[in-house]
């Protein structure tokens, strides 16, 4: 059943998919999503080295198989790039720490409401 | 459709389910099991302690999983240690070299048929 904050939800989905992104902006919301991407991945690497010298016993193993399938899929899942979702993962970025405002220097501010909305958990929306 | 050698199949399963096992059988079939399951699952380990300290990407890391799926499932269905089964999987890990003849020692003729005929492959019976 929709309620009002479904149709809020709607109107901001419906807003950021009409948002016009510069050459400019785009080369900025791509280098902060891919900076992000690569320290994330960089960190499930060497957690997955940590585990993997660590393991002695079969149940670890399969304790590494499962961590890399949760990582897998969370990043499959978190990092969409597509435009009409892109300041609500960028939000989710902000949020995490993964980037900073200096990262989004250059936006303009009609993106970086619906950034830093995000980043506050009020534009939170499931983008999958 | 059952064929000849289904038949002849369907017997070998039937002899194999009715064969008994005397106590000192059982030790000696449980040990050689062990000793083949132990030592694939070091391989492993060792496999992926190797893969895991060699990454640098992505894909590697989700190959590293891939490969602990695949591993994780063909242990699972290879080590099946039902009495009704066991020759066929000694006969299997036989073959592979994991075992030899000595392990078995101690073993009546009657299972040592069926574990010689499986592992020359003539008796290798899927027992999922």
């Amino acid at each position: 059943m929709a309620d009002s904050s479904d149709f809020a939800a709607g109107d901001m989905h419906a807003d950021v998919r009409g948002l016009r992104w510069s050459p400019v902006e785009k080369t900025i919301a791509r280098k902060a999503f891919n900076l992000a991407l690569q320290e994330e991945l960089q960190s499930v690497i060497r957690e997955t080295k940590d585990r993997a010298a660590r393991i002695q016993q079969r149940f670890e193993l399969w304790d590494l198989e499962h961590y890399l399938t949760k990582r897998r899929n969370e990043i499959d899942r978190k990092y969409d790039f597509r435009y009409s979702v892109i300041p609500f993962v960028l939000g989710g970025l902000l949020q995490e720490g993964r980037i900073n405002e200096d990262h989004l220097r250059g936006l303009r501010e009609d993106k970086l409401t619906y950034i830093r909305r995000a980043a506050k958990g009020t534009g939170r929306i499931k983008t999958a």
